[in-house]
């Protein structure tokens, strides 16, 4: 019997994933440059890995992480890259409270088409108040943000079933170009949106994009468990993330879905070394580049607070679950609880990996505590966020990579040619036209 | 002195601009194919061409065009098309009725940075009332759309300008990486939008995008006057083209602007012949494939009212102009009045160039007659509009290019590698960070 195999996906940030990963001497500083991300892609597909993704802010500060200050816009990011790949997934973030949910199926439905079945939607409902002022709103709040996500999600994939296979005739003789009993509208009319359909563009080579999700919330995990074929975790240590994993596969049956159908990739910064000394000290070396500034502005979104005035040798007291993320605001304010840590240490960690969890040691080390979390119920594969480009990305895929192969986990080449075949998804079903 | 050089755009439509183009035996019949647009992209570089242009519609029927029902979203498609060319210029639609400022901006300043200086957003008011309900909407009238773009250019406009060039720092030493007295917010509150800016990219390779306008009405030649680079126009002969674009021109000093400081390309379809009777036989066979549905259909849409009842042999008479598009509208009336035409002659010339200008002839025709535009004040260049791809683009491509080249009146190679750089215009000046 073939062996369960995990699935990798690519957290690109131009400058690297750790905020101050820019300063190391190989590393690239910009992420508004086409060859530093086609360089990311090439790596990423010399390494098989299923998906490269890019997150999304919709605001800029001078403080803020560089690769979100001075940054491509994800669609068209990814649409070059479309061009530019042959087998890679295509993910991005699309914020459900700043578009509309007619042009955010379009984009993902016109990235499958462009890349051949390779899109993702990551769907989030933008955490960040600091977004809210360039679009003329107020920063809803959480349960208000997540109610109208339900629907834009549902909008969405139903824009996407609109249309059937074989639709397009193109019948030169008799001059019919479409099959119209092979589209229809849509008609939604529900609380946040009226949205006729149907797409002006035909059925998906995915049947639908993927969808992607991170929300860590009980109504972002609901959402999840009912609609996402990948989500992306948020955990900083094993018994989380195998909590994090349980709760969100015991909820797929009630939405009438298998547990396989979601593949779990909980974010990871692997800090590689030759020695386990070594890549200590690749990771004190990143956290010496760290600037206070930065950290203190990334701390604060991700905790929905201004920490700035709190002493830095002070404990991290507890704080409630913000109106921003409650994913990374509980991932770090329980780690801080558990390990009794200052907010001197919690700036160090935000720093690093955004609130995600670090690995440092061997690639023997970071193989076998991913084959840990693989094998021990905490995850389907990884979110790899290198952390600079290309140096810290190029160590894992030639070092840690060729690990996981050598012990069965991982594929040795690509098998199929859109993001769903390497995910080992089925082709959805049509709502509107059941085969 | 060097002689004044024309501008040429080609406005792509996957399955052609002829309504039923898509049905020539060598015609691409699908626009939702990557191959297709990037041999047009080559085609068209091929030629030296300025501009490759998409419009954009925001709703499918069955009996639209079909390069309308099943397409690529444009700014997805020029992305891709930015990792796939080199030196054209790179043009798309994005409606001010149906997106949000902050958005618009970003996409073009990113497509701006994939290209490498080759994008361009024509701003449109989106004047087909069937989108409305695609976005929970009443279709806006003509003039509340066109106040509400107005704002909705300066504010993307304002958004381009809050950075400086420079800003972004990146000094491994220090680890400052934004010189934040280089960027700033923009602060909009005006009647439609509040947008506080500043975007999450940097000061675009062209200083801004170009600004494509297409609108005809008073209130869209006074915006195209006072803030497009290019404008396209909807004329059927000389002399109202002449008019046309002395009444845009003539504008421009009101808003402290010069009149080369914009370039008006007439849209025209040329259909090619060895001879004039080859010309016209290849016209008429492009009519006789024309069905019937299609063109009332598109008729309908472009005078605002439904043509089905009308009886095809009655005379056109005089109607108002619509709430939708007012260009192609009065251009079309007027010429129906002026010739007397019935309902099928008019239903026979919007099914070709849907309502553009058509010149049938051979090679030295179509070069005489672009001269004539060109040099007697009724164009400083043409979008052309290929009635199918590739052959009848080849053939312009092939033909007449090497015709205007021999004539001194078209570039032989391309000597910039910016959009701007192609038109010929300046670096424009940042009215946050005068120089």
């Amino acid at each position: 019997m073939a062996r369960r195999q995990m699935h990798l996906g690519v957290f690109v940030l131009g400058t690297g994933n750790h905020i101050a990963g820019w300063r190391m001497p190989d590393a690239y500083d910009s992420f508004q440059s086409l060859p530093v991300i086609q360089h990311i892609a090439r790596i990423a597909e010399r390494g098989c890995f299923d998906l490269l993704f890019l997150g999304d802010t919709l605001q800029a500060g001078a403080n803020d992480h560089p690769s979100y200050t001075a940054r491509f816009e994800p669609i068209t990011m990814l649409a070059a890259l479309a061009a530019s790949t042959t087998h890679i997934g295509l993910g991005a973030t699309a914020s459900t409270s700043y578009n509309e949910p007619f042009n955010v199926a379009r984009w993902f439905a016109s990235l499958d088409h462009l890349s051949g079945g390779r899109a993702a939607w990551n769907a989030v409902t933008s955490s960040n108040p600091r977004a809210a002022p360039n679009f003329g709103r107020e920063h809803a709040p959480h349960e208000a943000r997540y109610r109208a996500a339900e629907e834009f999600v549902d909008v969405v994939m139903g824009l996407w079933d609109c249309w059937d296979e074989g639709a397009i005739v193109a019948d030169r003789a008799s001059g019919r170009y479409i099959d119209p009993a092979r589209m229809r509208s849509l008609d939604h009319v529900g609380e946040f949106f009226s949205v006729k359909g149907p797409l002006n563009i035909g059925r998906c080579p995915q049947g639908r994009p993927i969808v992607l999700q991170a929300g860590a919330s009980e109504p972002g995990l609901n959402l999840a468990a009912r609609t996402a074929d990948v989500v992306f975790s948020v955990v900083q240590d094993l018994e989380e993330a195998k909590a994090a994993y349980a709760s969100l596969k015991s909820r797929m049956p009630g939405f009438g879905r298998r547990p396989e159908e979601i593949a779990v990739l909980p974010g990871v910064m692997p800090i590689l070394g030759r020695t386990r000394q070594e890549a200590r000290d690749v990771l004190d070396r990143l956290q010496s580049f760290t600037t206070e500034g930065s950290a203190v502005s990334l701390l604060s979104s991700r905790l929905g607070v201004d920490v700035s005035a709190f002493p830095p040798d002070e404990k991290v007291p507890d704080l409630p679950l913000p109106s921003t993320s409650h994913g990374f605001a509980r991932a770090m304010l329980s780690k801080a609880r558990r390990e009794g840590m200052t907010w001197r240490d919690l700036l160090n960690l935000t720093g690093a990996a955004r609130g995600h969890w670090v690995i440092a040691g061997t690639a023997t080390d970071i193989a076998d505590t991913l084959q840990e979390w693989f094998e021990g119920g905490a995850a389907d594969g990884f979110n790899i966020m290198p952390a600079w480009f290309p140096g810290a990305f190029d160590g894992f895929v030639d070092e840690v990579v060729p690990e996981l192969q050598r012990r069965g986990l991982y594929r040795r080449q690509y098998t199929a040619k859109t993001l769903r075949g390497h995910l080992g998804l089925d082709m959805p079903a049509n709502r509107f036209f059941p085969k």
